[in-house]
């Protein structure tokens, strides 16, 4: 290992320990290690050419870092971007980025078993289980599931909790018969359902939910069972996935965009029960069929390698923190603190939702005076606290709050709260 | 600019001069620069927690990179690859990394924005063309172009040169009426017809052809005028994407995977003229609906957005370069010497392609000995020449001298040839 490589991998690693210190305008850095080999110090010194200041410096500190809340692209863990970057253009002495290696070559077959099989540790997936690693977000699944799971006259049951599912339901209008048995828009998408109450097609092929809605902070906190023959549920899980346990044994199908607590957008997850694949509609797309996607182990044609990679190191971070009951423990924490700011408001900031089925991951809240919710966004952004603002179709404000939104961020923002009250009250 | 700034960008953008001494074990170094504000030098001392060597190093230096011939994913511009690097934990001053921005907010909109406009002007687009950032890989629109260029009862012509056209045409057999109207398949796809031996059906909706053929090594020179009323010529162009100028304007449809000569995979760029989007068939998932993206600038559901913020990066250096004229030269010069040093070699290496239509991207090529090649891309690999080996489907060997393949590359790859041969002839 080179004098460079170490200093690299230690600045990438630790940019403010290596330079934490007072003088902000230096012109001499001495760095200086130690080794076991050798117990003295033999200065090294180098000349930089650069005599004026760089122009177009990349901030790299942690505290130059925002809190990003924003429902997806979101925050990714910090110590997962450090290790992205300080392997990006070499990946472990390969001689080459993840972006530039071949799907069929063994450093990226290695990449994305490992990712697979972390994953099956982390939601302990059962063996007659496949995870496919494909393309096209949440709303390619909406018609590959129909499009997979059932025929043209198949009736199909769609429990709409939010916008979401109802984008799914719409979806799946074009490939079977799809029926809602129960909306919630009446209520603005503000509850859940009692599962005892729901009237299911005896004979519906599958019934489906969105288990966390994005858009209207509403989760599922246990689910239903089907009550069809065949008793597929299926779910997407979007906006919770791997925030918690989940019984994968209960569902048919999951499946979920990695874009808001496992990675980058572009990478889609499938986990899906093996004996449901292989009976296509006639009119599928290859590239939505999940037999050819489970034949060739996500590799039919070119997967989005490097959001795999990305993904993939998610899942390793989420093991080491002791896998989902530990994250889920996190979760609860910081939901915890965020809802009691808003009820112990005492009206100052309000949450629409139904107490029991309030979201973990998106914590949507309207200001008594709406009147001072733009500069309730634009003050918490002066503070470092990013894309509060509710989604277009709601309005107000919503903190995504994802696993790796850290607590400090959280507490922030609850401190930030209190403040803005105390001078609006 | 903070002094860890400044040399973390230094170190970033020139890992080798910063680190250009001899001692590889030191146990300090001062780096030393020079300001125009304070004369004298200040040394600062930091000294690091690490008291042993770090295990896993990512080397970091030009000297570490292999030259990568694979035919995609393939290589990026080093420099590209650097400044990636350098941006990926805090972008430009965002307080995040460019994958975790919201695809709504101002910053990603900036990078879509430019990357756009940019392959606008390196492909001099018409402004009657919509540019679509879309996912799911050319496979993806083998579909999506019968369901939204024609109704089922269409029938429409495809010339198949290659794998991937043959691919293309069975996917359309779902979605409309396709007519193979030539095939090189029994000359083993070496060839491009004849256009005026062309026997085009009147009524043809579309001529479908593939630009180039990644796998066999055949690139269209020019293109066939599509002899149907409408005109319509459609071009998977994944693997000559921004390699040469193209006149867009002879396309109704041009699309292209990322991942050879533009950026990572898991995006896929979709260049069409504007009349031809709103006629999708009606059982077309959402997702492959022209009109859809086009009507959202992309932004229908999440995108891919780090795998299109490195396109923007590569289309930045390619205008850089001097735009795709330049581009061009030093492919061809590429090209020259390879397929030079194979002809060369007294029947020692053979390219079974005619030869005005040898591809100036993927060459493929044998050996007399044909059982030397193990040993050829064995050897190869031993100086760094990696991803050497023919497509599965082929044999031999490929070696894939996309934009970003430097001339060096191949200079070195032709010398090794020479020295190969010699040892064996």
């Amino acid at each position: 290992m080179s004098m460079a490589t170490s200093i690299q991998t230690l600045l990438l690693h630790h940019p403010t320990n290596l330079f934490n210190h007072n003088n902000n305008s230096p012109n001499t850095i001495r760095i200086t290690t130690t080794t076991t080999t050798t117990p003295s110090f033999k200065p090294i010194f180098i000349k930089c050419a650069a005599t004026t200041q760089i122009q177009t410096p990349p901030p790299s500190t942690s505290q130059d870092r925002v809190f990003n809340f924003a429902a997806g692209p979101a925050t990714l863990p910090e110590n997962v971007l450090l290790r992205a970057q300080s392997e990006l253009y070499n990946w472990r002495g390969s001689g080459m980025s993840v972006m530039e290696m071949s799907h069929r070559g063994k450093e990226f077959l290695s990449i994305i078993q490992k990712a697979e099989s972390d994953l099956r540790t982390l939601l302990n997936i059962p063996p007659e289980y496949s995870v496919l690693f494909l393309q096209g977000g949440a709303t390619t699944q909406f018609a590959a599931i129909p499009l997979n799971i059932c025929t043209a006259d198949d009736t199909v049951d769609y429990i709409v909790t939010g916008s979401w599912g109802d984008k799914a339901f719409k979806e799946a209008q074009k490939f079977c018969k799809p029926k809602v048995i129960w909306s919630g828009k009446s209520e603005k998408y503000t509850k859940i359902p009692s599962f005892h109450e729901l009237e299911q097609t005896p004979d519906a092929k599958y019934l489906h939910i969105c288990a966390n809605e994005t858009i209207h902070g509403v989760e599922f906190k246990d689910y239903p069972t089907p009550k069809n023959g065949s008793g597929i549920l299926v779910a997407d899980m979007s906006s919770n996935f791997c925030s918690k346990p989940v019984e994968v044994s209960r569902f048919g199908v999951i499946y979920a965009g990695a874009q808001k607590n496992v990675g980058p957008s572009g990478v889609t997850i499938v986990i899906i029960r093996k004996d449901l694949i292989g009976n296509a509609q006639g009119m599928t797309p290859v590239m939505l069929d999940y037999k050819i996607h489970d034949e060739n182990n996500s590799l039919y044609n070119t997967p989005p390698c490097y959001g795999i990679y990305m993904c993939g190191l998610v899942f390793e971070d989420l093991l080491e923190q002791g896998g989902l009951k530990e994250v889920e423990k996190k979760n609860k924490r910081k939901g915890e603190i965020l809802y009691n700011a808003i009820d112990e408001s005492n009206g100052f900031y309000r949450c629409p939702v139904e107490k029991s089925v309030r979201s973990l991951m998106n914590v949507p809240f309207t200001l008594e005076k709406s009147e001072l919710e733009a500069e309730f966004i634009k003050e918490a952004a002066k503070e470092k606290m990013v894309q509060l603002k509710g989604h277009r179709s709601v309005g107000g404000m919503r903190a995504s709050i994802y696993n790796a939104m850290p607590l400090a961020g959280v507490e922030k923002l609850v401190a930030f709260m209190k403040d803005f009250q105390a001078k609006h009250a």
